[in-house]
């Protein structure tokens, strides 16, 4: 029987300002390249892609950013989303652990995607844009943006990467519900797209070069923009939400996590539960206790653990500026599992810099011991996990069954940042035995990781 | 931009008890008869079925039934669901009407199916039983009952309707998740599906075989019993908690409907909208204003608005008793179309004894119309519905277009049942237009009313 728990707070209780981790950092990320002179980027150089008001966030030493008012509102209809005692999975395992979950499935769409899609849509709609262009591997960014130009009166256009286009329809669906407009990418509209079908007509696709061809387009009209789902300054920002709920809701459970965990691709849904806990630490005062916070990432993607610290692109045709990132290369083309929202070559430069000053752990898992972490769950709490997810519920377990051996009764907190309702498919699979477990090619690593631009800045 | 306004309870607020139309019909629903006597069925007929408790809850007369603690212990991990007031869709629609929703597709399994699988899980574990058997065609309750076995360790059998198991895995795919079996019906494993697929070993399968293999089974175990996910009394009073929390949503808005609107397969989610309103005005005082109540069925399986009021079986091989309502006659076997779960020759007996009563109106409408209102929906509301509840969506849409003609602002409240997260290959298809209204066999609805048992009692 379900001993679940639900902390929920009240709509008054919902955070008004996102929590920016750069006021709190002991030093500063490395700058931003542009890949022309290689000197920082100025907010001018990035106008082009996005509107000045995301830029000025991208960029923004201010601890604490309003979140207006219009966006509170549409948050509203989901949030403050619940936070979850786990005390059947515990049970289930037997351990004297305490289990707890942030829950985003809850938004329209289905993941944490919303917390930035719905922003991105309202500055660029103040800013008087029509029309928005983005890239999506699964589907859940793509989704996500679709919902919120619905919402705004902004068109869409996604590029999904061409194998998920072919093999996930139910996503696109979704996109096309919301009446965005979905193509297969590598495509024939951009000059990224049709070089890489040149060279081979059956190109699968990759996020790096969808992403090539979102942002060429957008930097061809001006009334179109680009907006990017995850890595960026101001995408991880407005995750943080999900963290500042958290923070207020282990407060009304009368706990406070030893371990706090999220699930990791470009870093977005980890941020947001990680860093308004990490900035309690960095500030010290009475809630500063040192909590092991952990990324967890695909073994078949493994930026964080493997990847190296370097200046790379976002993208594959190289369009994007040099960031400082932990990164595969450029060139890296993951293979295909089913986490498609994990599949990408680098990490947030944020994310990787708190590595680096050792603020965070690392660990990877592959997909088979996820899905089983995710079905444990899902016979425990009822909500079966989106693919990605089952990477911060395998940890979590994994951390669950560390403290049943040392008999400690450690407080867990881990962030499901989405269900899994488009993915069953992944789940037939998995019962079906027909599920394995994937590696990438050391050999094109090397290759991939040689090939890093060598900017040291 | 959405104007989406929630109105959340507490779990303080959360319903103690459910609420029983019985007690408060002017004039009783006619008796239920046993197949063979024709006399009315007693508890100890359906025994071998059903645990006492439900049996006494089928029959009672009681006005409110106590949720018993542990039911609404995991009831509080999705509920008190909320009510939504749609004010982008009223502005879409440039409607002077005040649009409410109810929204049931917060549980785990996607809609209001778990309201009634958790209590009979429970009671069930109560009797000390092991196993539940049940039918399923899209799949909305067979997981909705799966999810609840994996709560409360009950093993679960489901027997989905052949032609929905063959075409819409990922439903098996979620049931599989949560533990449960599912077996394509008609099956080997029965009577009644061996003697079927004697005739024809192609059969797609229909709801009321895949009832009759469950009961059988059912009834030759003592630890087994069969569980039924809509049309039976206590299950449409588990529903009624919907209804109940929608009254004081209603009073928290400030606001009271003129129009209550549900979708009607089996009658279980209409039911739990309307009942308690319907007692609101039965037992007449201070909210006893009379409201139209209106039930939404499919054109292609219209039991309310083309059925006969008329004793009929429940299921294909006429093992279940004979129940009073409005039927297209048991060996009718409705076409195909999207809208599995209110794919069903019957209508719940209470449901019927209503609707003769004059309490209720009914409607139906064809899927495409449906399809193209939840879209309406979907673009301005951001939850894209279930194809059951797109029909609620549909009556509710044309109701506001009325009031706009009339130019009155009456308030329309519908219940949302569920989410189509399931269902994307459905809107895939509308928008490829390949969605086509579908109707019934006129001549194969006469054969199957001309074949009805022609017992008056």
């Amino acid at each position: 029987m379900s001993d679940t728990i639900k902390y929920l707070l009240s709509e008054e209780q919902m955070p008004k300002d996102w929590y920016n981790l750069a006021a709190d950092l002991p030093t500063p990320a490395p700058a931003v390249l542009h890949p022309g002179t290689l000197q920082p980027v100025g907010p001018d150089d990035l106008a082009p892609l996005f509107p000045m008001s995301l830029i000025m966030q991208e960029v923004s030493q201010e601890r604490r950013i309003e979140i207006p008012e219009p966006v509170r509102q549409v948050l509203r209809q989901w949030r403050p989303a619940p936070l979850f005692r786990a005390r059947a999975l515990e049970k289930a395992l037997g351990t004297p652990a305490k289990i707890y979950y942030k829950y985003e499935g809850v938004s329209p769409a289905g993941s944490h995607k919303p917390n930035t899609a719905i922003p991105q849509a309202f500055y660029n709609r103040e800013a008087g844009i029509r029309k928005l262009t983005t890239e999506t591997g699964a589907g859940q960014w793509g989704s996500s943006l679709s919902f919120a130009g619905a919402l705004f009166g902004i068109s869409v256009e996604v590029f999904q990467v061409r194998i998920s286009y072919d093999q996930k329809p139910y996503r696109r669906a979704l996109m096309e519900t919301y009446g965005a407009t979905c193509v297969a990418s590598p495509s024939n509209q951009t000059a990224a797209g049709r070089a890489i079908l040149a060279q081979n007509p059956n190109h699968p696709g990759s996020l790096g070069i969808a992403i090539s061809e979102a942002v060429e387009l957008a930097a061809q009209r001006d009334d179109t923009k680009y907006a990017l789902g995850s890595v960026l300054n101001h995408v991880l920002l407005h995750q943080t939400i999900i963290g500042e709920e958290a923070i207020l809701q282990m407060e009304m459970a009368g706990d406070d996590p030893d371990v706090v965990i999220g699930c990791a691709g470009g870093g977005s849904n980890f941020a947001g539960i990680a860093f308004p806990f990490l900035g309690l630490q960095l500030r010290g005062g009475a809630n500063a206790k040192k909590r092991r916070i952990i990324a967890v990432e695909p073994a078949a993607c493994p930026s964080l653990t493997r990847g190296k610290y370097a200046y790379d692109f976002g993208d594959t045709a190289h369009l994007t500026p040099l960031t400082k990132m932990h990164t595969l290369g450029s060139t890296f083309t993951p293979p295909g599992f089913h986490a498609g929202g994990l599949r990408y070559h680098g990490m947030a430069p944020m994310v990787s810099h708190a590595k680096e000053l050792g603020l965070i752990e690392a660990q990877a898992y592959h997909q088979t011991a996820c899905f089983e972490a995710g079905v444990t769950f899902a016979r425990a709490e009822g909500i079966v996990p989106a693919p990605e997810s089952n990477h911060a519920v395998k940890a979590a377990i994994e951390e669950a069954l560390r403290c049943k051996r040392e008999g400690k009764s450690e407080t867990i907190l881990f962030n499901l940042s989405g269900h899994g309702h488009f993915d069953m498919m992944a789940y037939t699979d998995y019962f079906a035995g027909k599920l394995q477990d994937v590696n990438y090619d050391e050999a094109a690593l090397a290759t991939a990781l040689a090939g890093l631009p060598g900017v040291s800045a």
